[in-house]
């Protein structure tokens, strides 16, 4: 019997119980979460079954805050030698350094980071296809045993994802600039609106501001950890934006650095399609 | 025969003439712009009518670059007295204070702001329904003629806005919250990923991403417009914004900020419909 045991039952690693039982990788996924109503949900959800009998998973995945990972990792290698482990979370460097640190970086340990998630939060909004069509990044290290890499990459492609191979560093400075500083961007943002006393504020809020915001939804807990994780690479690409918000007082200077902007995004939508 | 003259047949003079058309306002479409090419496609689109027969315009629309609505409204004021004119620019005081210092403000012109647009570009992405449910800031001065304004709102009402009265300093440091400043961090953003030389890159674009960057897309013509007329209420939002670009290094007050952040967005889409 091929056991997954998922550490964390929120929105990710739901979502990836749910698609690994959908493409039958796990026979049971035996669930643990620090907090007893999310498991509650996760159960009562049918995103993992019930405890009692005793197991010896196939592979552990570890769906916590990132501050959280380092201690599951190195606990979940403590208890099941051999069996790979792999993370979801969006800060790599970290988790691995906190890992070298504390003596050692398991060779079982597959660090990943599946780019797809929702600004809704926990079990409840878990979906089979959430990895469809995705993209996963991997980062091994030295220590990390290449067999655990071909496993955790192929579940992973078994749920639909592309899978990316980076060095941590190069990953926790790109996540930076594609996630974490926009999460910043978007929170300051709200505060900013928050500022202005007007009865009639919601008359101006179009769907730009609604797409543009829609990440300051994003799960607390998770959101503040991944921020004080990957705060030095953040807080120096804020400095970066935050020079660039400039308007140039030459009409043709601004309107070239705006559609060169445009050509961009425009580019983004024209990109590889991991579908 | 009511005579709607279009000033600027772009995505906004498009979308309210063919509005306007569905919702019988006007029998006769009679369309300007400084772009043969952007007329051609209004004309073959049918957004507009064929020109040839003179006319006496029931209104007129102005829907040009901001920084030509000044001129315009006051080159309609000169030949058509006493008809509404109304512009659809995402700045107002500027306008108004252009018109004052060049002599005087028209009473017959009702400057408006409609909450709808769409990052795609021209009279080709033209939509009947661009207003329907949408809001709009209508700015009128002490020199605007109540009775102009009358029509111009009821205008709006017919093609499905939601009509709000504000003075038009206070909505430009409003939209420079809601739009203006959150373009310039768009486009400020996509130039951040740009510097990144990474082969990859695509693979760590995720949702969030995309929905945030996607007015980065927005036309190069009218944003640096925008942006220059709007420039100082917009960079002194910028200093703002970057003054909060900061990752608490308290735990709890970090995950205190990004709850109440979280708290106003969810709050953004429980607020009043306009539909």
């Amino acid at each position: 019997m091929k056991v997954l045991l998922l550490v964390g039952t929120g929105l990710i690693g739901g979502s990836f119980a749910l698609a690994a039982r959908a493409s039958g990788l796990f026979d049971r996924i035996v669930g643990i979460d620090s907090n007893p109503d999310a498991l509650d949900t996760a159960r009562a959800l049918g995103i993992v079954d019930g405890g009692g009998q005793s197991f010896e998973p196939t592979a552990v995945c570890i769906a916590t805050p990132v501050s959280r990972i380092a201690e599951c990792v190195a606990d979940a290698a403590l208890r099941y030698p051999g069996t790979p482990i792999f993370d979801v979370g969006s800060v790599k460097a970290t988790v691995v350094d906190v890992l070298r640190a504390s003596g050692r970086v398991p060779s079982d340990f597959v660090p990943c980071h599946p780019i797809a998630g929702s600004e809704t939060v926990g079990a409840s909004a878990a979906r089979a296809d959430l990895f469809q069509g995705r993209s996963v990044i991997i980062t091994p290290v030295d220590e990390t045993d290449p067999g655990a890499v071909a496993k955790v990459e192929s579940w992973w492609r078994q749920v639909g994802a592309a899978v990316t191979l980076a060095d941590p560093h190069s990953h926790d400075r790109i996540v930076a600039a594609t996630s974490h500083l926009p999460h910043l961007v978007a929170f300051a943002l709200m505060e900013l609106l928050h500022e202005f006393d007007d009865a009639n504020l919601s008359a101006y809020i179009g769907d730009g501001f609604r797409d543009l915001s829609r990440i300051a939804a994003s799960d607390p807990t998770i959101w503040s950890d991944i921020l004080q994780e990957n705060r030095e690479a953040v807080l120096r690409l804020a400095d970066q934006l935050a020079a660039r918000l400039t308007i140039d007082e030459d009409k043709a200077a601004l309107k070239h650095r705006v559609a060169s902007a445009r050509g961009m995004r425009v580019g983004l939508d024209e990109g590889p399609d991991y579908s």
